[in-house]
């Protein structure tokens, strides 16, 4: 997690990745194994009911048992202790049978990644739905591009919108796939071989990834990291998507360009005047922290033996790090998305103000096709470089009928409003939204 | 690309992302450019032939062009220069035509990666290959498994390996899906919108997609770079696989466990005894580099407008870098593999050596059925801290041949077995292997 | 901050990283601010008193700001407001004077960041001083050294404390000097010019800094981000020194090495008999995620214009997460110094494992001086892959009583003892020991 | 290296981090090498002039080596041997005596860096120029200052190149203190003991540092990598701080904001009217770069025992390449602000089309004396969001000539020529300038 976290993370996605919620799923993973084991015969129904009646969250102080499972280097160890405390003498014996801490701690670690997922997923769609209708209303808003930030050629703000919506739902695609296909539980015992469970073993896996509702894997992965470097990469790439759309923003939003602004714009501490874009300021903070938990993950892939002396205890923080990080670019993205205030006037004058210089490249086509291309590149050189309106620069150079075409922004938009629809079609398809 | 790259990238992979290479594909870019647009009726058929050929890379000295595009940041600029020095006043108008620098340099890396897939994917392939065959081979080799590099309990050999090979696996599956769907043509002219192609934009880009034989992108990704994004967290899995496997071999291979070498162990410059296990070392220098390399490409999500100012441009040596050091890591992994010898008496020595310690999980269960929970955990604490064999502090405790059958451990392998013949069918299935 | 945060980072550490702790510093320099400005005569001295006197983190909720400061991205804006409600009408224009919220905020970072830093150092001397020990006593006590893994030539355990000492030591001078020199306030105003404060400025500067007793800056340092650079690289080289140290008792309490062990091994939840080195595993932990944290801050020091729109905001999570992994891994490795435990018999009986092999180079000049070069290594080499013992093999070549004294580890140690007392000579002159 | 490395980095940058560099270096060490052993009479005068005979460049084909390498995983052992038979049997022996491919790789990275630091800091020191030429030109021309890219008070360009100059002169301090302290030759033999060197190691160890005029290491620092990590994180901020500049002129260059522009723009392969940013756009391409390069040299500090199995190897790429891309951003940015054209115009224009909107917080200061603080707030609030003209709305509150001296930009500048004069006054302390 970060600090000043409410400035960053929404509440429920802070609750989902909270300490508190991982001690929930790992207590939920305990319930399920001894349910699972108890179905497969390995253990007694009776004792799967006492140890399922005591995995209950308010029993335990997670804090306290991390200080006891600093000797441990996991918080796991000392939780098998208590939830044994808790379920008398009988049961105890039975209490994470036929596991290892990491087991329970993996498979709590999918579980707090997927309820924190259905919330950035749920962001993500909404920030979709956002620039779909930016996209759709502004088909035909025309504005400059801008290259290395120069003013380029015309484009419209729909497109602008749409090559958002692109990125998000690329991001939004591969996070649904790690999402349905990647998060599975985690069962081996003690070093992958599920020997404690004897011929049980696999029986036990699958009823127990049942009973989570995830994928069992054909192999146990405490050393096959994988699943983890895919989740962090399509959170790293769902927060890129959302800084992208942030950055736009940002930079549309300067006092000396202003043609969007932030619904709810920020205040500031000394100047009254300001109206900050403040969620695309924390988007962009979030998907910078982001960037460095995620390369803490995939940094650490590489993992010794049957279990890593670090690099797999480096995972939890950077994984809650990166959910809550990732999540919130996307969430303060789309709420930026949701308020944002478009100003097509502006728009258009910034276009205008150049006063066609950003339609030189159809006038360097044009003069070329009558000129040649070096007398062509000649002209508009000296054109450009002059002091006077290209317009009349350029007037001796040009029928005046085809020079006021050519010096007409609307009519050089080229596919923008083609590429619009088909990132509408897209939306429409992989959300099946009705529109 | 790196320093001393002959001692960490194969050959073939070096020339397929060297600067040759580039050149090779802007050039192949530029010609599917103009062939696409003549077969589009954008540019006459001539210039299209004119074009293609001298789109000959012996034609131009890479360096000098880019010492030119230093001041457009970029290498096409030039290029395009010289290309329509090269074609003659009359085609020269149609070189380029259409296109942005982006767009020929998008394409050209989109082709540069597809080669050095190919290669990666090859010898990822054969990594597999030669963890099936050591799967296979040691499906019933025993040996102990080591958890934070203690020892913890009998495995075997081909359970190691069967992890090692279904991490190749998911590695391989990402990066096939990369090299599948993710590879695209750029092609939107300025800014994204295909102006200066008029009608023909969308025509022109199937074209030359088809003629790449690349996906054709439903909008430009010039700032949109989920698939630079989601190449490179591919790369790093794959990396990031191979590593895992080389670090267990240099870990496997110390003198003082001695359970696997490399065939061709690396001599030293001073101590002629030493046998390094120098493939595994150099795939994990590799597999550092390309983690450095693909945090570059996963932290520049975010450009600017339609184009960015800086991110794009740090691209280009991240993904040369990223592509030579994460297939570095692939190849010299897949060489430790293939040579890789296995010393079957050290790995039961090994395990041996612990006069059965490594079974006390075993010991516990058994124990604890005996005399409950914590009257077990004190015998067994007490017979563990004391200093004679196993066998002789637990005689009191259990029936003589209970305890020799419990201290067996070719009988404490669990579902070893079933792993490794789960990962050989996903093997097979994967790779259409006889096997 | 971190999942499962006390595994990982010591309650002082913890507290003094705190939301809490930010608070109380963002308080403590909005009392210093006023207290400057009241001495410099710009805001009454009753002011300043009456905002002295409500700078109380009981009164305020952090939470609760952070919640209201999302519409400003940052927790200052609702302080002060807050703060003013506090005041009273009277002396809450005078709250905040002069200063922008980046002011208090990067003030109170370097707050939180002595604070923590004088943990941290206090580790560090430690740590030092543990290995200072390991050396002092472990001069003569001869082990094997290890390149790549590998048994190599003799060398002593005091030469390996000695070179942790010498990295922790650097790490230290770095750190004490960032602590010394590099820790400012900042009061630069709306946009660095202390316009608010007219010709007070400078003056107000100079008190405030000296209230807080950290440096005055020459310049506002808003977007010169180099002290924070400067204190990540100093913290991550810290973290790595430690990691150097936890990684090499990992490596040496493996089970077939076993020649150390932490005082305290850690338990393992199913495996009775595990003696994990879980000291050094969490110290290998954090130091991961401090060079996650580190890469952050070290990412971010491009910061736009005069108050940058995200990388600013970003470096609060990153620093508090920094302070507190470096500071774990620190405080983790002192820790398993101060408790190490060291089999100086394991060490002998592994170094003499080897039978003479790791003499190989001292062998090969022996050789070399007889026979030449190229005849004595091919000499060698047969020896090494005969079968027998190398003193045997060996015998053919070289005199009896020369070959004994070659083969004598205990004389081949070189300047290990030198480099020792050079180690701890180092340690006295800049910790001030008496030793 | 990168792709396309003449676009990022300038040649005798290129040059002195080329291959050949490195294989020079590694000549240079062995020579050095020889005449130090030969000065302390551990190997024969002769020996040594025939060594030093052999050490050119020209005889040996890096490439070659590596590729014989890549079986040992370093280049120096092919080196040696193929040193070895140059210099013929009778000094063959003591070619590398003493000696580990450590040894030479270390001792060759320092030269290496040592020659490409005297490039980068020649670069800083012209940057620094540069600055405070524009510093002291503009100390008191008016621009606006810009918070979150917002338009917030007014400042001086004078004041913006001070902020940069204070930048530049930290990290130009911190390299230069890397440069003359932390340089240094390495010298262990096989693994840290000097062993093969007898009595004679700390002499030979001495001459060895005299001759290559680097710092003689107390210990040797094979494991202890803080000099390697001090490196990078000095390279990495001064990448940062010219990154700052670069990234700033960018934003000032939008045509928009149009305030300044490079000298010599860069042109466009499609848009004729482009003036690129360029050398901005390479500085931050080149900055990006760097990060990467050194987050893989700071995350790599931690190695095992006397020598690393992969994270050694890791550094070669990575510190050319952090040298080559630092000293790339840095020299662009040289470039960009030589030839940076200030339009003093534009600035005080962009200042002015507020109507004094970002004089709002002085505004609120003087309206709070007159009304108190929350009428003041009220009042200015409605003053902004009214239609009118902020001198109009606010003529009822204020007395026509307080409001009028308010509404003056020019003396609400606070300190920044203070501040200016300060940052000057550094530069000529550090630069020893005469200005």
């Amino acid at each position: 997690m970060t600090t000043f976290a409410p400035i960053f993370v929404p509440p429920e996605l802070r609750d989902a990745v909270s300490d508190a919620a991982w001690l929930a799923a790992m207590l939920e993973a305990e319930r399920a194994l001894a349910n699972a084991a108890s179905l497969a015969g390995a253990i007694p129904a009776h004792a799967a009911a006492a140890i399922a009646e005591r995995c209950e969250p308010e029993l335990y102080d997670l804090d306290d048992l991390c200080a006891q499972g600093r000797a441990a280097g996991n918080p796991v160890e000392p939780l098998v202790r208590a939830l044994r405390a808790q379920v008398g003498e009988e049961a105890a014996a039975y209490v994470h049978r036929g596991a290892t801490s990491q087991d329970i701690l993996d498979t709590a670690a999918m579980l707090v990644a997927r309820n924190a997922l259905d919330l950035v997923l749920g962001d993500l769609d909404a920030a979709a739905r956002a620039c779909a209708s930016l996209a759709e209303a502004h088909r035909d808003t025309i504005m400059v591009a801008r290259t290395l930030l120069q003013q380029a050629v015309p484009t419209t703000f729909g497109l602008k919108a749409a090559v958002w919506l692109d990125g998000i739902l690329d991001a939004r695609s591969g996070l649904a796939r790690v999402r349905a296909e990647r998060l599975a539980v985690q069962l081996g015992g003690a070093a992958g071989t599920l020997a404690a469970l004897g011929e049980a073993g696999p029986e036990v896996l699958r009823l127990y990834a049942a009973e989570l509702d995830l994928a069992a894997p054909e192999l146990p992965w405490h050393v096959n990291r994988s699943r983890v470097g895919e989740l962090a990469a399509a959170l790293q790439l769902a927060a890129g998507a959302a800084a992208k759309v942030a950055l736009d923003v940002v930079l549309l939003a300067q006092s000396e360009i202003a043609e969007v602004a932030e619904g709810a714009g920020g205040g500031s501490s000394t100047m009254p005047h300001k109206r900050n874009p403040a969620r695309s300021v924390v988007a962009l903070a979030c998907a910078r922290q982001a960037a460095g938990h995620a390369s803490m993950l995939l940094g650490g892939l590489a993992q010794e033996h049957e279990r890593a002396a670090g690099a797999w205890h480096a995972e939890w923080g950077a994984l809650s790090g990166l959910l809550a990080t990732a999540g919130g670019a996307v969430a303060a993205t789309r709420e930026a998305l949701e308020g944002l205030v478009v100003d097509v006037g502006r728009m258009r004058a910034n276009l205008e103000a150049s006063g066609g210089v950003v339609l030189a490249e159809r006038l360097s086509l044009l003069l070329a096709e009558r000129l040649g291309a070096a007398e062509a590149r000649s002209v508009l050189a000296d054109a450009l470089a002059g002091g006077g309106a290209l317009r009349d620069e350029l007037a001796p150079h040009l029928p005046v009928e085809e020079l006021e075409a050519a010096l007409d922004h609307d009519t050089y938009l080229g596919s923008a409003a083609t590429f619009v629809d088909r990132a509408l079609a897209r939306y429409r398809r992989e959300l099946g939204a009705g529109g």
